[in-house]
């Protein structure tokens, strides 16, 4: 921003200079003018002609202006750059997921710090709302009525976001009745429809998490070896407690073993696992769900470190979209209350009704939780498997490792 | 946002709900829908052709794209539209002063919010460098070279919000030994002469803390009485350590009352106050000084407690101003090391000559910590200063309470 | 913190120095060393012995020392430390209402600080998230079993200061199909009781909106005139409306003035408003509910400048303890998953429940925003009423001015 | 935290229950509760008895309780909890690169994790100052004189993490014209000796980049090639310009090419690295910034993509660890103003000469920004180094994945 350096070269392919022995008095003064030479300046650069002169006041226009309308429509511009922003991001890595360049191991560096950047980017977009949250609902209430009837629920890159993300059109909640698409103009439906059938990270994760190594029937098949730990563990617990003297305690401890038998039991069911999927309970194919398993076990395993972190993040993602929402939802309660909605819109309870595990695409990640085991229990690796897990793929290709594969 | 129910009214000119017994599942849907009846929507509201369009590569344009200049251009947008805001407030604070309105106290309430919404943008400034972090000095090294010879430092608008806030010409850092107004082109350099011409904030609150009721030499003249107070005071303690055997502690304990009676000589004496003035050591006239001083001491009297939250926020804006050029300071430090600017520009030294109290306008405010005194030695308020001390000042005039006066 | 000077003091009352021309330099090093003169030290001051020698772990007194359970330790110890200072800001407001010092105004600005002190804290709780977020499931996993049966559900301090605040007994989610109180030992179980037995702060609250000046039937009786205004104006809606030509947006806007008509009916209903009172749909009396809506429309008056603001802190508390709330349900969601809690604890779906509006307990002042109408319809304020809104209430006496007051 | 349901196990290594189909009221009851047989509960593990008792307020002590020194003392502890934990983390990634465990790069993903959360926890440390903020300069001088000879100085966790990470002793700023260990008594002082003797952070990790696979003379020989290419490049780059018509420009770029070529030629310079090692304007070996720069260079290379994340995170914790410096000189500043340390202490100026460079242990990582060349300057893998960079390096020796090994 001000006084930012950044922009310094022009004519050679850079130009840093030999550290000197100057003051700081000196070298704060040590630089060379250049904009009067030509060239793109700040102002143009980022075209602020068009950005900060996109704020019309509908107060204004109906002859009634009120100051806070300028906040909200800053506000809401601020978020829409940074879907914008967001969207760029996705749409990178989702490109080098589908053109395959994902399998060279070089672009998982990429891929993860593109992502990362998103959830850097949802924590700022939370946090916004405490700007929005200093006008108050008698503020809110002097310029509400010039504004119908546009609605937020409009934004078309929030919804396309959800759409690349993975929200699936049929567990949406529908909005005043509505299919959410049936919300929108013609040719802005049409783009969501079109992003509904692009290739969404989800479905993208789960292609790569299928093709975890290690998951190789012919090799070491993680799976098999860790269904038979399991019930091996669990048998093994079973005869301990069998061996105790009769107690309450002992009553309970069988008890807690038959469920997590039937736990277990259900978590190598692969079609009680295609049936959840059904109802959309479950997002991740049954095979990707062995990949994410493994890579949470192995997790320290050179090849795994970087696919971890990545989960994770794809975990943040969804925790804070669901934040966002909730901010939303309490914004909404504070500026028109919890009723207001029942009859021009569905407002607080439409929103409230989204902050749902419904709308949180990689839940599956998180309930994996729910199947962790100790330690001793995650099959070994042996010497050859060790070799692949430190060894990574690559592809020398310079498709995918130049700029232009995203 | 996203559902966001704001915009529901369209013909009456309220029309809020009865609350229902309608569960949450029926509440959710409950809403009509008007889009398709007309009027404004969201992306037309918001303008979201200009804002969404506006985001050009210079290394797209120049043959090769680079994925990280996306950030940096929506980053430097969002700083610029949030820059307009805080513009946005500022004038509308700066209206009301001028204009007289601020003597209807009714107003202390808006001028205080807006300075404090003002203070919670800076605190989302700050925290938005998070989102810049992400890019590293090698990513930014790939387009850099495209940028020349933009610079952060022509920011218009900033330089416009430090202008009116009230950084006075003549104590900024020059710019690669050019004066700062003379690194923009003719249009922007005459708006910002034009800007320094203008009633600044700290103008204004300083004839604002001028007119602080009690003041008044021929009322309860609180400067006179404080100075006796504190001599008084200060004699006393005198007294106390003369009458102590004689010792170590004895002895350093009279050399800091010295020091004290020095102190607050110093304060009472009008010339060397002007004197520091003329140096930019001191901002606040005399008279604004005693008014600053007043507020402090009497903060908890009904009509002191808002003037009080405004002169805390006013310091908030000056910190938060310097916490932001700070993590500039940083940002840059990491991007493009330390000593890259001694040649084609004097980056991270010039921004770090800017982290200083030269840029702080409110730093009187912050001083008067050091002219604190135990709460009996202040002058007790009489029953006659009580009373307009806890009457406020109004003014019926529609002129001042209708929104257009701001 | 370190360097930091804050404790300077030893004989006099004050000893700030005057101000030098040194440079920086020489500044930097022209203290005194003190601390070999006796006298407290920062490590005994803080009672760190106590504080860092606290961190002891199951598992490693378990024979199997899992590194992240410290983490674990330490941000639930910096959870209560945060709690302590909330119930010691919250027991001095409440004890400023109950003793009936918030009559004079003066402590106005004390009570609004502190409850704006709570909110900053609430703020940094949510943000704390952040700190534990970085331990992952598998992680927890390690160390999991050694910490039964202790949980977070018996953080005795968190439940003071529901009750202390104002969560009534009667709305709380059951633990595990128990009364909360049950879940504690005999001793705490008391003072749970105890708490619940004080005047909670939404009651202190509402004894204070009451009393708002304003609402006296015999003075400005704000109620009936806004019952009146109100009526009139709906009135005249009507007959606008009926002067249009029939079309379906008159039949629409005709059914949209029924509804409002109710809302404002239910309004003034004071036998419903108990009803809804009495199931907990409503917290407030309904004088009170005329006080805070009197205070939202007159918020400008000097008299309500701050009241408004204090409101508005209410608000914000309710909203970031459901934020709260709802950050640790996502938090326990990523480290048990959802189904975690079907056995030994209700886990994810008990917290979820919790977030609720049952447990806003200022939710009145969210809803009121149901009830806002245009300015115009406000009833207007006359020369005697003015006099007294803008004149405060003050009492001399030393015990409520005075410290030990709170 | 409430409800917490983390502590649920006892007797079964887990015991994780299959999902059931019950809806989400049941669901929230569904647990059992186990406080009642016994085992260790919440208050007790968290040693709440110590932690919630430590605040003795001076004031009190001496008779005039002042509220707010309640404030003071829980923030100083809350950030003393905090440093606990960030040496829990740093002795722990100390110990892996002590014991030479990080060559088993499977430990990389510990370490990076404990880094990160350090910066996460420096991340709320800066947060942490908007709580304290809440106090005013008046509220503080109300119980300041209490707490002499106390000082923020004195915090010894503060100075052993400096001491850790690597502060050199010999370029601290002193206190008081006094070397900082002199002001602590002979316990502590001792203790600080002990760590300042103990290898730092810094070192360890100069020595691990010292070891970055790619630099052996025998092998890959970055550094030679390296050398050879920029100048290859420099000196293409002046045949370009020489081609060039004679013009000012041509003039400025051989200007700035000589400038590149004196930049270039000092970095390949050892003895001017020592030179500049033994000011103390560079803290790595030669050799260890060979590594880091062929870190960077390769970090998308599969075995450099965690390290390169771990260089990241060094430079956030050195700029944390200077923004919350600088945000402790902004408060002190509001609480004493800027001259109140000429006398008893030197505050202010003190904490302001500490936001330096020289306070920042991984300043070359920041100037190797200073260094960095265009993509295709950098040397090309070969075949046969792609293979080691894919491969990583383990041992399977249990010593160094066990937990105690850290």
């Amino acid at each position: 921003m001000s006084g930012c350096p950044y922009f310094e070269k022009r004519h050679l392919l850079f130009k840093n200079k030999p550290p000197t022995a100057e003051g700081e008095e000196d070298a704060s003064q040590a630089g060379v003018n250049k904009a009067s030479k030509g060239g793109i300046i700040y102002g143009e650069y980022l075209q602020l002609d068009k950005i900060v002169s996109a704020q019309v006041l509908q107060s204004e226009l109906k002859g009634n202006k009120i100051h806070d309308e300028h906040l909200f429509i800053v506000t809401h511009q601020a978020y829409e750059l940074w879907f914008k922003q967001i969207l760029w991001e996705l749409d990178s890595v989702r490109h080098i997921f589908i053109t395959g360049c994902v399998r060279d191991e070089r672009n998982m560096l990429k891929v993860n710090n593109r992502i990362h950047r998103i959830v850097m980017i949802f924590k700022l977009l939370v946090d916004q709302f405490s700007v929005l949250e200093t006008m108050t609902a008698l503020d809110f209430f002097d310029f509400r009525e010039y504004l119908a009837p546009a609605s937020g629920f409009q934004s078309l890159q929030f919804r396309i976001l959800e759409n690349k993300i993975g929200v699936p059109d049929n567990l949406r909640v529908p909005y005043n009745r509505r299919h959410y698409r049936d919300n929108f103009k013609g040719h802005e439906s049409e783009m969501l429809l079109a992003t509904e059938q692009e290739p969404t990270l989800l479905k993208l994760v789960e292609e790569w998490l299928e093709r975890t190594p290690g998951l190789e029937v012919d090799g070491f098949n993680f799976w098999e070896r860790f269904e038979i730990n399991i019930f091996d563990g669990l048998n093994k617990e079973k005869e301990n407690i069998e061996a105790m003297e009769d107690s309450e305690d002992k009553e309970e401890m069988m008890l807690e073993l038959i469920k997590q038998k039937e736990l277990f039991t259900s978590l190598f069911d692969e079609k009680r696992h295609d049936h959840l999927l059904s109802k959309g309970e479950r997002r991740l194919s049954y095979k990707a769900l062995q990949g994410a398993l493994m890579i949470y076990f192995y997790r320290e395993e050179p090849r795994f470190q970087v696919p971890f972190q990545l989960l994770t993040s794809l975990m943040d993602i969804d925790t804070l979209m669901t934040k966002w929402r909730y901010n939303h939802v309490c914004m909404v309660h504070r500026m028109i209350g919890s009723k207001a909605g029942t009859g021009g819109s569905s407002g607080y309870h439409y929103l409230r009704s989204t902050v749902s595990d419904r709308y949180k695409v990689f839940v599956d990640l998180f309930n994996l939780a729910t199947f962790l085991v100790p330690r001793h229990w995650v099959p070994k690796l042996n010497p050859n498997i060790h070799k692949f897990l430190y060894m990574a793929e690559c592809c020398d290709s310079s498709y995918c490792s130049s700029e232009d594969s995203d």
